[in-house]
């Protein structure tokens, strides 16, 4: 359980390393062993994947060319598993469309799969291929390559871009939601028993204070006339993508229980970091890192503000609290659930994907006093609750062995690392919020909010 | 509230009217007015509406040349409505591709709305658009128009037609979410404060017995921790078709907090019937009608099959229950929800349009009776329980004045005169089922389905 009450954090988890034991100071293109890594590959994160399981297989990663995607292939091929990656570069593409771009240089597919296998003498295959679309092949593939596991990455990630405008709203209901049913679609037409893993995530549940703990998938629930069940968590999303989710979700269900597809389906908190001990094994190998409003996420939009010693900019109060993971922990409950996939005819296995709770306005705090930059409250683009209590269950990853990483200070040295080595790729322009929720908060940001030349007079 | 219990009938519903004072007997090119149809334009109808909802309203009925599109649009404008309807006439185009027809000569589009207006005095305007796709027209239909409505029946609509293969799968999800978000998006870009009605199913509730009353759309529970909330009832649908209308229902949840949309979703039983007092008018204004395993209606089918003299194909046991409703009832709840929106800011209204349920082997045996053909039991295409109990509510069209037609068997006439008329319009290798929802259900009716030739032996 991950709980905040008020502002007292009640962890038990255990923060099982420091940083200086996962990272490497710096980038460096020299290739370090993953045995610098023990927590990666320790036998406590392994020990609830039976000897069966936990073989190496067969791995079709959607949308793994992405933030999330990219590191855990590394993390899966450097496990033994074998990767092939299937990305349609949207992601890049959504950079070109927004004038934006990865603060880190990230190299091209080509180049980043041929860097790997310099470092790792590991093969990772890279298919080119828009799964909304692209369904004929997505079925070829899936019968020639026999794959054991796909792993499904290959939805618009992002609430800002959802709510941006009806172009953002109708790529991101067009995208995911027949990118879902085509890889369902497709595991019944190639007549495979592939076991699914999707990222979800912790939106599905909505982000009002619940009065309880927020449960792993499904909820039990006391029916009119004393009627016991337990059921899908009400679906209450905040964004058109975290609505996508939910409808993903609903479509998992179904395929279950048609199909008896095995499907595993990961709640995730919001990510932060940036590279993984993979990724830094080579510097055509690093992260994509995101910065702007539409993009960036909130923790490490702050702690690239406060490493270029521009203010943070907290959305409204800071009281919305959320939930967060490492992009190392990632890859690793990716690997996790992969190892442990539902028998045929379980109902969908749901996993929260979650290291920890904080408050926003907490988080802006910590990276504040480290920084020496100001927190400056600006008005919030989103429509959501101004204030949250949020708990939740993580009790079966941490069951099956995690020990996930939290926020603890050391590990913002590696952002703020990567940050201080290509600020000078950093539009300053990006910081700033660029998409409203609804015309309400358009109107009330256009009055209040700050200007660029405000937020960056005193940058770095 | 309706309610089986067993085979015994608890049902408060008023028959209000013997089937003459609804239909001319027959089909005739002759004008009948519709003062004749007393009940559609009485008192009892309108009573919940206000004087100030009652008025007339500009409507954009979207599917408007479908099954329940196209009477609705008639019944809408014989009320004095101000029609367009807006459809791409992908259901035509499937007949085409499934290489079937209505059993019932239907008119284009045009010869439709020019019969209307010489049998009415009454103009409804045609626009073909697809919503799923043509976004930018249907922004500025609602603009240029400004209408005060728009019915939502653009949907592919069918559940076998929905499992048959990947492409119905896909097509039913690739055009019915995103044409749902278009919607949404349009109305929020055209900054109109448009009422959606929208056409969703009782199958989203799901044809599991559960144990009590289906209330509409929102059920209260108790959650962990004696915590009282009334969330959207658990989604459960049984076929990608069901799914979608899922799926809208939390896009509609979504829009209407974030935007605060005006959404009326309407969960409907299984509509039977043919014609109705406005498309009985003139032969060329005739509704559509569907006898073949993938898009002819339970009961539609089995008045057909009995018409012909062709054994009754009951799926399984027959024990499956089912909501049903009279096509006619389906025309008269669309303006009862267009006269009675939520308010701004209300939450998405949801009513269950329904006017009795029943098991599908009794409406078989009311028609086996009345024809003297037999009942086929034939293996299930569907995965679906055998048998369920179904109890559902609908007090709220009710209470706004409608008193449903029943599966009286005087109605049943109706259809088959339109059958007898057109029967040698007729496919019977079209009356089996066509489509089966998985490998497992194929497997088994390919060994045990009756033949086109047995079943059409005594065919009249």
């Amino acid at each position: 359980m991950v709980k905040l009450l008020g502002i007292a954090l009640l962890l038990p988890l255990v923060i099982s390393f420091s940083p200086s034991t996962i990272f490497n100071k710096g980038l460096t293109r020299s290739a370090v062993s993953t045995t610098n890594y023990s927590p990666v590959t320790s036998p406590s994160i392994r020990r609830g994947a039976t000897e069966l399981n936990a073989k190496n297989k067969k791995v079709v990663v959607l949308g793994g060319d992405g933030f999330c995607g990219w590191p855990t292939s590394l993390y899966l091929s450097d496990q033994g598993h074998d990767i092939i990656i299937v990305d349609n570069l949207s992601r890049r593409n959504i950079d070109n469309e927004l004038g934006c771009d990865s603060l880190t240089p990230i190299a091209s597919p080509a180049e980043r799969v041929r860097a790997w296998e310099e470092v790792s003498g590991k093969k990772i295959k890279f298919v080119n291929l828009d799964v909304a679309k692209d369904y004929a092949e997505l079925v070829e593939l899936f019968k020639t390559e026999k794959p054991d596991t796909v792993v499904h990455f290959a939805e618009q990630r992002a609430a800002p871009y959802s709510m941006k405008s009806s172009k953002g709203k109708r790529y991101t209901i067009d995208n995911n939601v027949p990118g879902t049913n085509n890889l369902c679609c497709a595991i019944v037409d190639a007549e495979r028993d592939i076991h699914v893993v999707h990222l979800g995530t912790m939106g599905v549940y909505g982000y009002g204070t619940s009065g309880g703990e927020i449960p792993e998938g499904y909820i039990d629930v006391t029916l009119p006339g004393g009627r016991e069940s337990n059921i899908l968590h009400p679906a209450y999303p905040g964004s058109v993508y975290h609505a996508t989710k939910c409808l993903d979700a609903i479509m998992f269900q179904f395929y279950q229980k048609n199909d008896q597809l095995r499907i595993t389906d990961l709640h995730q908190g919001i990510v932060w970091g940036t590279n993984t001990p993979q990724t830094i094994r080579d510097e055509r190998l690093i992260n994509r890192f995101d910065y702007d409003g539409d993009y960036g996420t909130v923790l490490n939009r702050f702690l690239m503000q406060g490493a270029m010693g521009v203010p943070l900019t907290v959305y409204g109060t800071g009281g919305q609290t959320r939930a967060f993971i490492h992009v190392t922990d990632t890859a690793r409950c990716i690997e996790i659930a992969i190892n442990n996939p539902p028998k045929k005819g379980d109902r969908v296995e749901i996993f929260n994907q979650v290291a920890e709770t904080r408050r926003v306005r907490d988080i802006a705090g910590m990276v504040a006093s480290r920084t020496g930059v100001e927190m400056k409250m600006v008005p919030n683009p989103r429509q959501e609750a101004a204030e949250n209590e949020l708990d939740v269950s993580n009790k079966k990853f941490c069951n099956l062995g995690l020990e996930p990483l939290t926020l603890d200070e050391g590990l913002f040295d590696e952002v703020t690392e990567v940050v201080q080595k290509y600020k000078h790729r950093c539009d300053p322009r990006m910081i700033l919020p660029a998409t409203y929720w609804n015309k309400a908060r358009a109107e009330e940001c256009e009055k209040k909010m700050p200007s660029v030349g405000e937020m960056t007079k005193d940058m770095k």
